[in-house]
């Protein structure tokens, strides 16, 4: 529900929820279709024609349209030879949601050509060719997904300046993983992009994410892979951070895309402006590697934790588990304390375990090193074949999955994961990354 | 290893890690014992006898000294009336950790007198009662224990001016959580304090931690729970964060506990300055509800989830489930992929079992509100059953265990679950407490 002033705006204006309206506000007229509430009841949320919402307070004059949201023309594309061109591959998500009229809800449905014609400023500046690789929420991309866009990426990037993946935000930082793997020193750069949810503030931050990762394929001399999402609320900066040391640090905000322990690439912004801030180096030698054993698990410790949850992995054939401890790298395996009856299974669950797969330790906190040899416990637990892995816990899973998919014998699978591949590892943790 | 400059100082020295020793460093002397190194190579790590852990350079003189670790004396407890007087029951952790000389590492075995013996600034402050209970790691502290020490700060408030718990640090906001829900309206301050490792600087943070959290005990006028840890890496404020709403966000950072979606509430230096950020309101009935219900997981999504694996917590009797879902509480439920053979049978799983246990969900981005009714998949799981919580997965674990535990009746369970009881429910998110 709307607060009680827009419920009356809407009331007078003869108009409700799912309404094609014209909207007049400080002499400007716009089309858009009325949403339902969905974050503060004081904010009309309009969705536009251009498929963006917009947010409106109350000082606005609706009049109700008898058509239906209008239909755009088909995207007419003309090459320049004078541009660079980019591949653009669409999975579906936020960036490219429509309404889904029966809920209310948005639904991914638009078409990459829907894109590029909504965003005037990206064919101004590159050559586009777009093509819908999936259509399908970011939270059921998997493996199969990160795959099929790495194979197509593998096979297109010599015929491009540049590749945006556009997906929806939630597992950006798991396919921005899976991608840097599994193009590891591909001699192109290739960037993942998304857009938030923005009905706070009735804007889209779509627009300016992918016109800042174009900017930054065409003049930012880069070669890797990268998430391109806004700096901060300003509006004014995106942020290239590196895609193995990424994650969604917010539910909701536009600038929730932060790089974990180490800095951001560069910042870029819609002209086109560069400062580099930490340059990744890559290797000569691009040889695809797109594989991935799904018989991997990520699995969070907390106070309590039932060690029979692990039997799972073992008794169905999983290949190697992630699991995401406390601190340094730290499990409730030791309890010196009367109250606790399961005394020591964990560990040799642990330990049963590291014989038949791969069992890595992560941390919850999100930041900083893992280091087990601190303190007795994390001795404990190194000794039982617990291998630590300084990497977040998302991206570890990727590398597990990677390695394994690359290795039939575990050992080999082991020293595979337990190597840095493509910078993965977190040698140093800068400081300057901590919440920033 | 240490680098060569320090191997060669301890070779011509004729010392060893594990020997005691005296240094002199301009002018100085002090006694302590050889360390492993741990973090930084060139810095050289004695334990001193204070208990602290102190980083050199090359530029000392080190010679062996033939007796053991002085003993130090018992500290004596003498009663001054013109002060205040405060509790301070020991749990275990790094915060009073001595060397475990077998494995180099260190292990909780310091009694609270030592603790209060060696920061005579405590001692200056206020009178303290000291006493142990629990000598465990906090990665094993779990709800036998959050009820122990409940039960022992319900029984004794009155008598103190506030409660100060140690522990390490590991799981310190699951048990500030628990312990803000079982003495909700405690009359007293009560502050959970750890310290950090940190071999890196050479000093402890565990002596700030403590008189910062006996300044804010004696002059801030507080009244409920609060953690003491470290404001930044310049060693000069703490902040007291709300017991429900913050987390251990770095491993290793002497400021690696923050607020998450609330600001702490206030800034404290030793010297007793205090400036409230944000005050929370306490009721002033104080019933203390001291019960959990250990029948409850916490169990993170990630791409590729096997839905099979929720099937475990059916099976064994579990009451609750949360969730660590994607994004503002999404799941990999819907894929419309062919990719994805699964299809729905997650969505299944928790419809299935949200008949028989709650099954509620959270998000693994940490900052910011759950909202299912923004996409139709998030839709689709709250038609399935599963109830929305805006709070950190960490406090939701601990008020799942806490709810069942006051309720056998499944629904009146929930319905306390989905009650804010002390403030646990993230109302509004605070933009500034986010990555602050």
């Amino acid at each position: 529900m709307y607060s009680e002033e827009i419920e009356d705006l809407l009331r007078k204006s003869k108009v409700k929820v799912g309404d094609f309206v014209a909207i007049e506000k400080n002499g400007n007229t716009m089309e858009g279709t009325i949403m339902p509430n969905t974050g503060d009841p004081g904010i009309l949320v309009v969705k536009l024609t251009s498929g963006y919402n917009m947010g409106l307070t109350s000082d606005i004059k609706i009049k109700k349209l008898d058509k239906e949201m209008k239909k755009k023309k088909p995207f007419k594309y003309e090459h320049d030879k004078s541009k660079k061109t980019i591949l653009i591959l669409h999975t579906g998500g936020t960036i490219a949601s429509k309404i889904h009229y029966e809920t209310g809800a948005v639904h991914p449905a638009l078409t990459p050509a829907d894109i590029v014609s909504s965003i005037p400023q990206l064919g101004d500046l590159v050559n586009v060719k777009a093509e819908v690789v999936s259509q399908i929420w970011s939270d059921d991309i998997k493996s199969d997904h990160w795959m099929l866009y790495a194979k197509k990426m593998a096979e297109e990037h010599s015929r491009y300046d540049g590749i945006i993946l556009t997906m929806g935000t939630d597992t950006i930082h798991y396919t921005s993983a899976a991608l840097a793997l599994m193009l590891h020193n591909i001699p192109k750069p290739v960037l993942v992009v998304g857009a938030q949810r923005s009905s706070d503030r009735g804007s889209s931050d779509a627009t300016m994410n992918l016109v800042c990762a174009a900017q930054f394929i065409i003049n930012g001399g880069f070669a890797g892979v990268g998430v391109c999402m806004h700096e901060n609320m300003n509006d004014d900066y995106c942020l290239i951070h590196p895609g193995l040391h990424v994650r969604k640090m917010h539910t909701s905000r536009r600038d929730s895309f932060r790089s974990i322990d180490k800095m951001p690439i560069a910042r870029v912004n819609m002209e086109g402006h560069i400062e580099y801030i930490e340059k990744i180096q890559q290797g000569k030698t691009f040889r695809p590697t797109i594989v991935f054993d799904n018989r991997v698990a990520l699995v969070k410790l907390y106070p309590g934790f039932d060690y029979k949850q692990l039997e799972y992995y073992e008794q169905n054939g999983y290949r190697g588990v992630i699991l995401e401890g406390t601190g340094l790298g730290q499990a409730p395996i030791n309890s010196v304390d009367e109250f606790t009856k399961d005394h020591k299974k964990l560990l040799d669950a642990m330990r049963r375990m590291s014989k038949k797969m791969i069992v890595a330790m992560t941390s919850q906190c999100i930041y900083g090193k893992v280091n087990m040899n601190v303190y007795s416990t994390g001795r404990l637990i190194l000794d039982a074949g617990v291998v630590p892995v300084s990497m977040t816990p998302e991206t570890a899973l990727v590398k597990l999955g990677w390695s394994l998919g690359q290795e039939k014998d575990l050992e080999r699978a082991k020293k595979l994961f337990l190597e840095d591949v493509a910078g993965e590892f977190v040698d140093r943790v800068d400081p300057r990354a901590f919440l920033n």
